[in-house]
């Protein structure tokens, strides 16, 4: 099933929610309006505001309060992005020129900051105070998560248990988010909400995880930015714990981040990961240890066109190529 | 009047505002904690923490709402600062080192993301939606007025309406919005809550021009910051526009932006401005139109200790030297 058909209990929703994102460059002030046009064209996956639709459908779904939630996590997503690539200095995103490649980095922080507020206002809108709670506790998570990833870059002697946190923190809490709020608006009994958590949190590290494979063995093409972007940025990820694991002897390995600047050797690391079906396999392994985890998450609930959606994106999140 | 006296029929709640402020950096991440701690340390003026809280005097005083209302405008506005700073690479705030001086570009980002949403996650304590609702929308104006300011910037020919407009989004919306939340929380009648803020945006207008004032006048010491950091920025204020106007054939002024990294002729700029008394005391005088409709805006409000504290502010604004 590719992405298309795994949508397909919430299709008309989901265009309602592309026609409020692109509503949301409805400003009066024309340079805003391009930059907020720009980094919502529909060119991303559209997973969490798939997910906070699929999570309402078993309960009441209620489409006044789910389209606006849908829409800000998506915003709140992409505003994440628009800073991470200004930090980063990011020329490229989604095959496309980021905002700090077109407009400069300034203008980049600024642009994150109306977003923020856009989704913010948008979760407002749903009129319901313990999802404005949860927005806000989710981007106090995503920024600590970040501002750990940021302390700890070019650091080895990370463990898996650090990796974990910090993937949970920096991806799986909007996953999480996602999920959550589509059933608290739908109405959802608190046992409903924890196993839409349990799903959310667990597919949220599978998809991390393949995302962190994926920039090793991905195309260029297919990542929409250069090859192995993560470790040129100090960023140490489970292929790069389980390589120093597997081949600590290594001479790429053992040189690693002794150098800060030192793109030889991290273009050999870079080699060595996207080479070794070993540490490849043990990575897949993993994600799908958690896919498996979201999979059996669902098993309480109502059997609807929605659970099967939510039980094929587990096997989507590690087929995927991109 | 010196802030400590008008602040007095709030004092105590005041002090509780600055428990909650400290309470902020209690988090188990060290290091998050310790950025956290740097820059709400209290150095500021607190002026819209206590707008709120003088705004709820009027009515039913809530504090259980108030506080963490007026919590939530500080650290709104600190993060907008972090943020400033970030983005112009400011060394100096306050006196102290910025965040991104000490820790770097990337940690004042993030930290700023994580006190927008720390001060939305107590906005929603408030469990006030049009609170929330306020907060949203606030923090969207100033980041696009802020956006608005990073296109102009080292641009002349702007107009004095395009000035009044920037700097209404810039700082006249997080005033309004203090006086508005605390009339707000404290269930004031629809008439009263515009009286309060007319009087926000009038006092803030008025703050605004002085503070553009006082980048000029104002030394380094009591500044916390270089004099004319606004010009060196290419941010064009009311003292640049009034020196244009009133002595458009002066060689600085002819040359002015003619080169971005022209400092000399900056600094010729910024000597012009601070020996004019022509253009100061302009300057002044529209200040205190504003701070003077702020004080009438305040006509119909009881008569309290309250009222007597804003309609002092509004002298304090004009008298300021830092």
């Amino acid at each position: 099933m590719d992405l298309k058909e795994i949508y397909a209990p919430v299709e008309t929703d989901l265009m309602a929610v592309e026609a409020r994102l692109k509503s949301t460059s409805n400003v009066d002030f024309p340079h805003l309006a391009r930059l907020i046009a720009h980094c919502l064209k529909g060119e991303g996956k559209r997973i969490r505001p798939s997910l906070a639709l699929l999570s309402g459908k078993f309960f009441d779904y209620n489409l006044e309060r789910l389209i606006p939630m849908a829409t800000a996590l998506e915003i709140l997503h992409t505003a994440t992005l628009v800073h991470d690539d200004a930090i980063d200095h990011s020329p490229m995103r989604r095959s496309q020129p980021t905002v700090n490649k077109l407009w400069g980095q300034e203008q980049a922080v600024l642009l994150g900051d109306y977003l923020f507020a856009e989704a913010g206002h948008l979760t407002a809108s749903t009129g319901n105070l313990r999802a404005v709670e949860l927005f806000a506790r989710t981007l106090k998570t995503i920024s600590s998560g970040e501002i750990d990833q940021a302390v700890n870059a070019f650091t080895l002697g990370q463990t898996y248990e650090q990796y974990l946190q910090r993937i949970a923190r920096k991806t799986a809490t909007l996953f999480t988010a996602s999920t959550e709020s589509g059933a608290i608006l739908s109405g959802a009994s608190e046992r409903a909400i924890q196993q839409l958590i349990d799903y959310g949190y667990n597919l949220g590290i599978g998809f991390q995880i393949v995302d962190d494979i994926l920039d090793f063995i991905g195309t260029e093409d297919q990542l929409g930015k250069p090859t192995g972007s993560d470790l040129s940025q100090g960023t140490v990820t489970l292929p790069v714990l389980l390589l120093i694991q597997s081949y600590p002897e290594e001479r790429a390995v053992k040189d690693l981040f002794k150098e800060r600047n030192n793109h030889e050797n991290i273009k050999d690391v870079i080699a060595l990961v996207s080479n070794s079906p070993r540490v490849i396999d043990g990575c897949y392994r993993e994600a799908m240890v958690y896919c498996d985890r979201a999979f059996k998450s669902l098993a309480d609930l109502p059997e609807n066109a929605a659970r099967r959606s939510l039980q094929e994106l587990t096997g989507y999140i590690i087929r995927r190529k991109k």
